[in-house]
């Protein structure tokens, strides 16, 4: 599906555009594990690198349309606004008003439905055929996965070598371009993060096919996908050696020791990796995590600290 | 009382020891707005430069000994550690717990003392000479001073130039410090921000002498000195041409700000700068702002931000 050198192009590409953000350590950690904080990425997590690699390759002018109430709706505003695109996010009627702010504020154009009545496929679709604009997909695209793997890229070139890699897992398209770099440079083991309650990669894995789930219940937003993707799936399960689970609350365990000890806000789906690392599911050796995200408001935060607090 | 050749001389010594922070930006602030985050400093914040300048300056192992509960307390610690002395900090027994933990953490000995009953200079004077330790005082020491306003020269180097200069007051070594070097460097204005309730040097600079107040309720509590320092004091009424107050509902604000669209975690005290430019009291041009700390807990954060919520 990708190769290595896609993600070298996408970093080509992404050079003196994303934030090389830096790695950092902690001495609760200790040396063997480095932290890669996407939550300083621009638009506020690695999902810009997928969207502007996505973009730049389209012809210029080409308008674009994402369906998102999340990251991805942020992600491919901004890249599209850096690369003077129009961009027109579809959002469930119901999507956090601070969400759809922040898109707005990047320029887009955000068009609601009824998630309850409406199909968003085939409202997307007649949208993008009446305007003429290209579909932006979140992670099922090669370019998108492409553009993701310069996180883990980046984490290697500057801090590796590692013995594993570890990213948090939803439609897979970070697992899939970190795994197919990561693996080309020669990093023994890449694991995937998913939640406890929405675990359909470990079910699709067991199964030997991809598997759907109802869509899940859990903090970490960003990582409801009910199904793996298509072609995400196609890279997993030839390169990725584990995939592993965390409860909710070690999410919130994880989201503090971030704010505590790195003095870093990362989002509940961004967070994932630590978490599973703090609770030992990871094995040892020199570690690489993706930290993806860190668009979670103060209140939110709060709420989720208070809850479950120690 | 220091020279900017003390500062570069820290600069040069806390090179490859400190981190040298990475200035940033926000589109909210735009840019002409930069700030320093010293909350990603070693220890959480800028009070390791001036520790590790002047615990370098002793004879190798003399001990030293710090009189806090907070961020210098820390500082030292992991100052006296890397420099191969012991360390011991002299604590009010009502501290809080995490901050004694944390400074225990970085191989310190901790001294109570209960400071309703006890003098602590008396208990401290004793302690120094009884076991020959050196004291390390949090401002109103040249080294201290110009190890501080290391992190304004390299918000200039990496990001000026400025026309301003903004930072926390509150005994005056990150301001003294960062004006001796800005204003070297041809900043024109150079603004110490302080605390509302905590005006001492807002009304030591209307009676043109250092006034003491009352110890100051605020959030802010890493400055909530009660009088400008008497070194600090020569500095800042030579080269500091403002100094302005923020309500402790700003400081809120700011750190809020910091969180959603910075993704750093910036404590009370570390925010009263940002705090200071967001409610547009430190004028116009290119601005740097320290951010200077950022060690606060989880559920004190969530706690001022349900207090003080939107």
């Amino acid at each position: 599906v990708i190769g290595p050198d896609d993600v070298r192009r996408a970093a080509a590409l992404l050079d003196g555009v994303a934030h090389r953000t830096q790695p950092v350590t902690s001495r609760t950690l200790g040396d063997e594990v480095v932290l890669k904080p996407e939550c300083l990425q621009r638009s506020g997590s690695f999902k810009f690198r997928g969207a502007y690699n996505k973009i730049s390759s389209l012809s210029r002018g080409t308008g674009v349309l994402a369906f998102s109430s999340g990251n991805h709706a942020q992600a491919v505003a901004l890249a599209a606004r850096l690369l003077g695109a129009s961009a027109t996010i579809l959002m469930p009627t119901d999507a956090p008003r601070s969400k759809v702010e922040a898109t707005i504020g990047y320029g887009a154009e955000v068009v609601t439905y009824d998630r309850y009545a409406e199909d968003r496929e085939a409202i997307g679709t007649a949208l993008a055929a009446e305007r003429g604009l290209e579909l932006v997909r979140p992670y099922d695209d090669e370019l998108v996965m492409a553009g993701a793997g310069t996180a883990a890229l980046e984490l290697i070139e500057d801090a590796g070598p590692f013995d594993a890699i570890v990213t948090p897992l939803g439609g897979g398209g970070l697992l899939s371009g970190s795994a197919t770099v990561a693996r080309d440079l020669g990093v023994a083991r890449v694991v995937g993060v998913e939640p406890a309650a929405g675990d359909d990669w470990v079910q699709s894995l067991a199964a030997g096919e991809r598997r759907r789930i109802d869509v899940p219940r859990t903090i970490a937003d960003g990582l409801q996908t009910n199904e793996p993707g298509r072609l995400t799936w196609e890279v997993v399960t030839r390169l990725v050696d584990e995939v592993v689970t965390v409860t909710d609350e070690q999410i919130v365990e994880a989201m503090r020791f971030a704010f505590e000890r790195l003095k870093l806000v990362v989002e509940p789906s961004g967070a994932v990796g630590l978490a599973a690392v703090l609770n030992g599911l990871v094995g040892g050796g020199r570690i690489g995590v993706v930290l993806s995200g860190g668009n979670v408001g103060a209140d939110r935060f709060a709420q989720l600290a208070s809850q479950m607090s120690q």
